[in-house]
């Protein structure tokens, strides 16, 4: 972790710069893939699971005795800790729920709208090293508060067809009966454009290496929503001197072992709090069974020390971190002027574990810098929200006149007229 | 317009499709563009700006003296119906703010979401016929109200480098200061990336031709957020014999006279109301200045009787209308049966013209099936929602058991430790 001393302002933009990745020529791939998926459907998704999962099955959801079966394998704990989860999760995503507000905007015009679920949605959940049923709960369960319709979860199974029994249990919690044991750019693809055994999605949710990044993207140029645009994950910390430094380290190290391509920043007003926060972290990081893609992590990243907390607040809404953790005294007292973060982590028992697993929060974010324009997955990641309005004649005579004014103005007399044979009909 | 009796259901996939564009080359000239603004900043917006626009002047703010000579020119009329549609669509919006709400997901465990602007934005007005200051309301308005910090409006100035009246007068009343005279992709370009003298935005909004359209989706892959994907306006009627045929064909035919490619659906339960409008239709035709336009877009647009009023909303949600008028009785006992649409008009006296321009409802929204999966612009579309949690010593001492066991059984014992940590040193 590279230390710097009261960097000048003029240095901020290059300090907030993400690390880039290699440009890549994966694109042709995933128009390969999404090519030989249209063309061929379930036939092209078989052939890419074989090569890239070496899963031979055939394309079929999982039966409910298969997740019965894998759910029994899992211990009482951990079973407990996922209802708990799911349950702050749950408590937290129901009260994002909006009361409908009909607004008389003029006497006689009532405005007001209303929210609906997005009929179908994909989630996508990688397979490789961890199985990641956190995030099974983090989409699985407001798509279900949101009352979507249809819910596809695909997710690489192994060589034998088999997907680990946390995800099926999370899926289970959520609601979700549609689980195609399909990995990669191929389950992008067949969830964007549908094949016979999994039919087309309108929105796509859910984390992935380069290539379900990329497919993705390809997915939304061809008119599929997708939850967001990715990028590696994230965190800034700003400690100041009542800082736990062992917290802070580890909370440094909890980001750190995401990937290799993780970044976190530490800033503090106070060099010695830094020093004793690095200090922690070489300690802990011998023993952490992810050292090496912490330590990867760790080479892009840097503890700088600012002139101020202000400073420090200033520089963390230039770099618009995906989490933030105030390490500090009065930490809540900052909140007004965070002005980009995708979620933020107040005070010493707030640690980023807690968010990312169990507080209720969501814990898909914005990285990247994304943070900027884009807010994490929430309710309304699953619903629209269509506007309605309703003129009486005291309305359209209210308003009328106005709209004939304004529409000869921009030389579209069609929609005058519109208007002039209501008013003349009254 | 063609009639269709009765389709069977087999067949309704086919007729909810949109009118495809040919495949075009200008991803090639977009590329260009956006390169050579990166490579030689306003430079190449003067050059692109004399290209396509036929516009010399250099890239400059318009100035207050400009804006005030301007509004002095529009009628004291027209200015009194622009203020009407400004204040409605103020109303309207402002309703849409948020109240923070804090949830204890369980005790100890408070979270919550705070909106903050989009500090940055850039909109995009196109020039042409029509001067569109009736979408500089739709998007300065909401933009305002969220207090973003810099609200940047291109459009294209003619060959004198004047910029309509009308829109910069919509433009002083929503609070816009930046407005310059640039227009197509290479306004685009430049909000995108940013040049000498344009700051470069978070998010892009507005609509335009293909150019801009290729030029958003651009902007888009290279990370800038966008309001919407775009495609040609639509309007959707469900009309039963109650209907006032003389309204629906107005209303037909205000959306088709706004471009050669919109649509128009005309769905009824009974042929002769299809009949009347279709009447109504032909005759209002021959009066309307944009008949040339219109006529094109009733080329692709057709009139269907379908044996129910359900059979019409199944239809409708099917199709996903941008813009959906119920000109039918008891509109409003319908409205939880539509799933999929922009913007719904109950009743013979909501005509789309009124959301249009001055009934409070947003006028940029979802067209070409995307009311499946996105909102119109509201309030939101300018903010990010930022989720914040505060944990006290009970807090963690409640959920930490359970973060560990998840994060464990996810691999990921940086995760674990930063929550044992904090368990051990209660």
């Amino acid at each position: 972790m590279k230390k710097i001393i009261d960097p000048p302002k003029i240095d901020w933009p290059g300090l907030v710069l993400r690390p880039q990745n290699a440009p890549n020529e994966i694109a042709a791939i995933i128009d390969e893939i999404f090519a030989a998926v249209q063309h061929d459907g379930d036939k092209a998704v078989i052939r890419y699971n074989q090569l890239y999962d070496q899963n031979d099955a055939a394309i079929h959801k999982i039966d409910s005795a298969t997740i019965a079966q894998a759910v029994d394998q899992l211990s009482d704990n951990l079973k407990a800790a996922i209802r708990m989860a799911a349950t702050n999760i749950e408590r937290f995503h129901a009260a994002q729920r909006e009361v409908v507000q009909k607004v008389a905007t003029t006497k006689g015009v009532i405005c007001w709208r209303e929210s609906r679920a997005i009929e179908h949605i994909g989630l996508y959940i990688p397979g490789g090293t961890a199985p990641l049923f956190s995030t099974v709960l983090m989409l699985g369960i407001p798509a279900k508060l949101a009352g979507c319709k249809e819910i596809v979860l695909c997710t690489p199974a192994d060589k034998n067809g088999c997907i680990h029994p946390a995800i099926l249990y999370a899926a289970s919690l959520s609601g979700i009966s549609n689980i195609l044991g399909i990995g990669g750019a191929q389950a992008i693809a067949a969830m964007a454009m549908g094949t016979k055994s999994i039919n087309k999605v309108d929105k796509i949710f859910g984390p992935g290496n380069q290539y379900v990044t990329a497919a993705k993207q390809k997915a939304q140029s061809i008119g599929v929503a997708i939850d967001m645009p990715a990028g590696p994950s994230e965190l800034l910390i700003i400690a100041d001197k009542t800082c736990n430094p062992q917290f802070v380290a580890a909370d440094l190290l909890s980001q750190a072992e995401h990937g290799s391509d993780s970044q976190v920043i530490l800033l503090s007003d106070n060099e010695t709090t830094i020093n004793n926060c690095l200090y922690e972290l070489e300690i802990q990081l011998t023993t952490l069974p992810r050292k090496d893609i912490a330590q990867a992590a760790l080479s892009n990243s840097s503890a700088i020390v600012l002139n101020s907390v202000a400073s420090c607040i200033a520089f963390s809404n230039l770099y618009a971190p995906e989490h933030l953790i105030l390490a500090m005294e009065h930490a809540a007292e900052q909140t007004p002027n965070i002005t980009n973060a995708g979620s933020v982590f107040l005070g010493n028992f707030s640690c980023e574990s807690a968010g990312d697993y169990a507080s209720g929060t969501n814990h898909t974010l914005p990285t990247n810098g994304f943070a900027r324009s884009y807010s994490g997955v929430s309710l309304d990641s699953f619903l629209k929200k269509i506007t309605f309005q309703e003129l009486s004649e005291e309305g359209i005579r209210n308003i009328g006149l106005g709209i004939e004014l304004m529409a000869e103005a921009e030389q579209l007399l069609g929609h005058k007229n519109a208007v002039s044979l209501r008013l003349n009909s009254l």
